[in-house]
């Protein structure tokens, strides 16, 4: 029996998502983080396999024919995706299994697998997350402006959620997602076969 | 706006409600247990509007007949119910307010309530649950025996219910519904203000 939990996370661009991940899942086993796949080229910094699961576009494509991707989506000629066979395994081994995801494929998934927990990592005001955005110094003004307005129309889309934690401070946010995920694995429907036990062993 | 969670515990005899009800709200101000109301005669060792708001037939009927109860039932000649009103005043004041009660009530509640949110506790085993009964040391074999066979029928009931925790240990109860509660308070459902408010404010 499946005694896992699928979680989707999504977030605009600088709500910090992939610090909050990678802080929630260190020095744990219980709680994985599924990696993607992508046809885009692998940066320099990347790890294959951590960041990404890099693959060509003929891999990708037979994925998808072959019904193997959980969801997947194409930007700028690129294909970005979920494949299936880690998840599943994980979620087996009873592992909360965390998909980092866009908006529309979380709604995609949430139409798929009605158990599904969905959270929605919000900043605590516009002002900080333009703050982050321009931290990371790396994009002109246009592209900062883009990104803000995108992020609002995404963050209209957080009452599609189940939860929404607010990444005021990090720490915050982190115990935010595990206080969800310790609550979910004591819904009845996750605890059938243990009240069977309950009242059925002397 | 109303802002607090409304929350049922039910549970057997013996699988310890009450200490760990009285552990959860000790030295906290944002759980508060809503005392019943009832006809049946106060014992010595009770306090009144602690234990239970103890009245007179007349008052309580009165109370039924201008729908002052959220619920109520007669067991042996006496009524036992939940007023409205301290119930009302407590949600709107933001307080995570928990109704213990049966499993019969529960069902009128959740129908009633539809954000309702509903806990069970349950022994580890029922051979604990035995041992409690027996440890209380008030009550004959027959009585014992029967008190195990309606448990037994009670926790058929819990797949009804959203939540189920384990009392194993007074600690480790508490802080499930604990847990319960902080996640529940992270609900989209329970945040469209906050969210709201982030995305309309610069």
């Amino acid at each position: 029996m499946n005694n896992g939990i699928l979680i989707i996370l999504s977030g605009p661009s600088g709500s910090g998502k992939d610090t909050v991940l990678n802080e929630l899942v260190k020095n744990r086993e219980d709680i994985k983080i599924s990696v993607s796949m992508t046809t885009r080229e692998k940066r320099q910094d990347e790890i294959d396999g951590y960041h990404y699961y890099f693959v060509d576009r003929d891999y990708f494509e037979r994925k998808i024919s072959e019904d193997k991707m959980l969801e997947y989506a194409e930007y700028a000629d690129n294909y970005y995706g979920t494949p299936k066979a880690p998840v599943d395994e994980m979620l087996s081994n009873g592992k909360a299994v965390i998909l980092k995801i866009e908006v529309q494929g979380a709604e995609k998934i949430r139409k798929l697998y009605s158990d599904v927990i969905s959270i929605f990592l919000m900043p605590p005001s516009m002002r900080v997350l333009e703050e982050r955005l321009r931290a990371r110094n790396t994009e002109d003004e246009e592209t900062i402006n883009h990104r803000l307005v995108i992020a609002r129309e995404e963050m209209k889309k957080a009452p599609e959620y189940d939860y929404v934690v607010i990444n005021d401070t990090v720490e915050n946010a982190v115990a935010g997602i595990e206080t969800i995920i310790k609550s979910e694995r004591l819904k009845t429907a996750r605890n059938k076969k243990k009240i069977s036990e309950v009242i059925n062993n002397v």
